[in-house]
């Protein structure tokens, strides 16, 4: 008999159909056994009152893989709203010994390190799979959208020669006797591609050896790079941002209801035009509201961007907020001043929910501008020679933006720490599973 | 004036429009200059009669970033049968030195090395930048039939505490004082993620420290990762790939025909069913046309690859060949041996125009079967117990398999060397670009 997905089976009534999965729990009720039984898209229930029908599930415990055939009953109060009865049970993997967690509950019941320790079982849960689901959709909709919009995908190299952004954070790796660097993010080479497709994105890991041990810091995670050519300024990008963001959600508002129901998950309107915040303001609005401490700082404190986060809401009823022209002293070598403010530059960070979600903004793109640049930071151009023969050979003024979609599914989600929206999450004491 | 792209150029004939990009080509001839500009997605040529108005290029050389307006006039000679005529010219980003590659040609004039060396510029070809919308395109078909077939997105973590698959060729990373490895590929997370999702696929960097330089060898590749549960052989695995190789030649086909027409390359056609020869039958083969040498060896050797090439194209008519039954002897310790033969494996190969495409099979999903084949091979359990708690939580059987994109690229493409199906490729010398 053919294999039916949980999900199809209510659409069986009627019929007998067969369905395989993990014992997910397996509850005795007023004289009658109920298993439910999870597949990769969802839970299946059945009901046995014929105690001998268990026999196979004889020292199989929960987790055992099972088959179970089953006549399809409509039951309003099942999971989908139906149940199988006179059931045919086989074990087809049988499990031992108790799990390291239970899986059977609306949560999880474990704490953080337990659950991070047993990830290979605790992602089974469907609360943990609906928010890697999320990020599946999340990339299908970051993709489609640029896809559409002529982007091209590239691949770009994991493994360089030189920490281009900045020495300290990077991880060391032994390569054929030399040493390389693990790419903190994909940024010169999206730009370099810019010379070759104009607009290119990349979704790939980056890898920042960040000796923090906070709720928000991972040393491997994905990020969704963009970079386009032909912009007049960041306002550009920031409207690719918009747009692509949009299409994000509308993926998820497509595909994913299930999944944000379960977790109770609300997804933001992005609107027309995002509100945005000139840094100065910014710094002049939270100077006022929280204290002078804010001011003349080169960047925005945690505490202030939720406050920022609020404002946004109240005065514009927008969870999304630029804030555009941080100043150039703390930006990387390759950010583009504002011309008419060089103290400041074309730049953006793009808050949502009151936290920082996306960083963008113009770059520079004559190869004279590189070499101040380079040399006012003290920097050497020997390292990043091989990148630089890029902007020596003609490239158009270009801009881009970078989304960490883990940061994105915490803030979406609502999630306590950033290791909650990663598979396998790498931190200072984790490299395993 | 709105900027159009080249390839709509031909569809606005009798208009005025304006085209940025890159200064390609610039050709006197007959009185007249003929400049060829490329943007991200084609070329347009302007034809300029009145030398006076090529003056605001003095000083600007090729590649240089330029705008132009002009009339377009149809021209059955002209890229695409239209060019620009009555043109304004106006350089954007000045090129002041020469390129280090010449692009104006139908091929890069430079040997290997050169191209690698400069491939920020060579990149910009319009023959190597179709090698890598191919690649974007194959990347797209692969994850669109997935997608469709109920299979979730998963990103696995690329720095591992332990070396599953072989120690020997191995990037070790400091990983804050302690000693970690690159993933050499996602086999056990995408195994794992079985118990999740049931049918997961994986794009991504997968690091080999493989020291040889060879034109078949890269160090970082891009790997087509997809595994799935609940099959009853590797015979289910074939069938999906099968299915997503139609899919991804299928998307190449509809989205890049003129990719495809620039390099003189030929979709190939994957049959209903693949055919297929027991790893036994192929040494029979081998032996009888190439000589005993091919006997009684673990693997087929590359000329034997071809020759079994060649046989599938002359007794089936296919340019894919899988090759089924490896001995257990040289496959990892995850493999699934065949039932009815346990000296040989229930994995797969499948050569594509003469060489090793894919490679797949069943995996061991008991816990029992884990540790007696470690045992068998005399590894330890302590490594690699984080990701043995699947198994013991109850994994179906499953499998699946991974596609080196360049690889497919290469073969697809009758490349010379793997080198030119990556955008910046890492070997045994190159870190840089």
């Amino acid at each position: 008999m053919e294999r039916v997905r949980s999900v199809h089976v209510a659409a069986r009534v009627g019929t007998r159909v067969r369905v395989v999965g993990w014992l997910q729990a397996q509850r005795r009720l007023g004289g009658v056994t109920f298993l439910v039984v999870r597949d990769g898209w969802g839970v299946v229930q059945a009901v046995v009152a014929d105690e001998a029908r268990l026999a196979p599930l004889a020292g199989a415990l929960l987790e055992s893989v099972v088959e179970l055939e089953g006549d399809v009953v409509a039951e309003a109060q099942a999971p989908g709203g139906a149940e199988l009865h006179s059931v045919t049970l086989r074990v087809l993997t049988a499990v031992t010994e108790p799990t390291p967690l239970l899986l059977g509950k609306k949560t999880v019941p474990a704490q953080l390190p337990a659950l991070l320790e047993h990830a290979v079982v605790g992602n089974r849960h469907p609360t943990r799979r609906a928010v890697f689901r999320l990020g599946a959709a999340a990339m299908r909709g970051f993709r489609g959208s640029l896809d559409a919009r002529g982007f091209t995908e590239i691949q770009s190299p994991k493994l360089v020669g030189t920490a281009t952004e900045g020495g300290a954070h990077v991880f060391s790796v032994d390569y054929f006797g030399r040493p390389a660097y693990l790419a903190q993010s994909p940024q010169l080479y999206k730009q370099i591609m810019v010379g070759v497709f104009e607009r290119v994105y990349e979704v790939g890991p980056v890898f920042r050896a960040e000796p923090h041990d906070t709720a928000r810091h991972i040393n491997q995670y994905t990020s969704l790079d963009v970079e386009l050519g032909f912009i007049a300024s960041h306002v550009d990008v920031m409207r690719e941002l918009s747009e692509t963001l949009r299409a994000m959600l509308a993926e998820l508002a497509a595909s994913s209801a299930a999944e944000l129901a379960l977790l109770g998950a609300r997804l933001p309107v992005v609107p027309e035009t995002i509100p945005s915040l000139h840094f100065s303001e910014a710094q002049e609005l939270l100077s006022r509201a929280l204290g002078e401490h804010e001011r003349g700082q080169p960047d925005l404190s945690p505490e202030g961007e939720r406050w920022l986060g609020r404002w946004a809401v109240e005065q514009h009823g927008s969870e999304w907020l630029f804030v555009e022209g941080y100043p150039m002293r703390k930006r990387p070598f390759y950010t583009h001043p504002d011309p008419a403010r060089p103290e400041h530059s074309n730049s953006f960070d793009l808050l949502f929910r009151g936290t920082e979600l996306v960083t963008g903004g113009q770059r520079l793109h004559r190869y004279q501008d590189y070499v101040a640049a380079l040399a006012a930071r003290g920097m050497s151009e020997a390292p990043v020679a091989a990148y630089l023969e890029a902007f020596k050979n003609g490239m158009p003024a270009h801009g881009g933006f970078a989304i960490g979609l883990e940061r994105f599914l915490m803030q979406l989600l609502g999630l306590p720490n950033i290791r909650l929206a990663v598979l396998f999450p790498r931190d200072l004491t984790r490299l395993a599973p």
